[in-house]
């Protein structure tokens, strides 16, 4: 399976927001709503830093969650 | 491998931007720069509509590019 962890960067450290992402969709309030693969759902209220579909890594920087 | 194909939506069609993404960037200016598998390297200036991971697809609604 390819789906990727979400991690959030606060400082130096990141920490792991969702495992086993799937789906990833902006909303209108500079939230995205991020769905994994057992149908949990979390928004949070950030801008994605990098991604990096290989290594299965979705790094946020957080403005709140 | 879990890269993504990259798609920019137009209207009710879609069309291919680019094939086995790896890394998907924000740059400054709300463009994303985009590196595939082969090192590879585009930029877009758009947003991000909706990421499927298990699907293997990144679709993007385009300003420009």
């Amino acid at each position: 399976m390819c789906e990727a962890n979400a991690y959030v960067l606060k400082g130096d450290s990141e920490e792991l927001l969702m495992e086993s992402v799937d789906l990833l969709e902006p909303l209108k309030n500079g939230e995205y709503r991020l769905v994994n693969i057992f149908g949990e759902q979390k928004t949070i209220k950030a801008k994605i830093k990098v991604m990096s579909l290989v290594n299965h890594r979705i790094v946020f920087e957080a403005q709140s969650y």
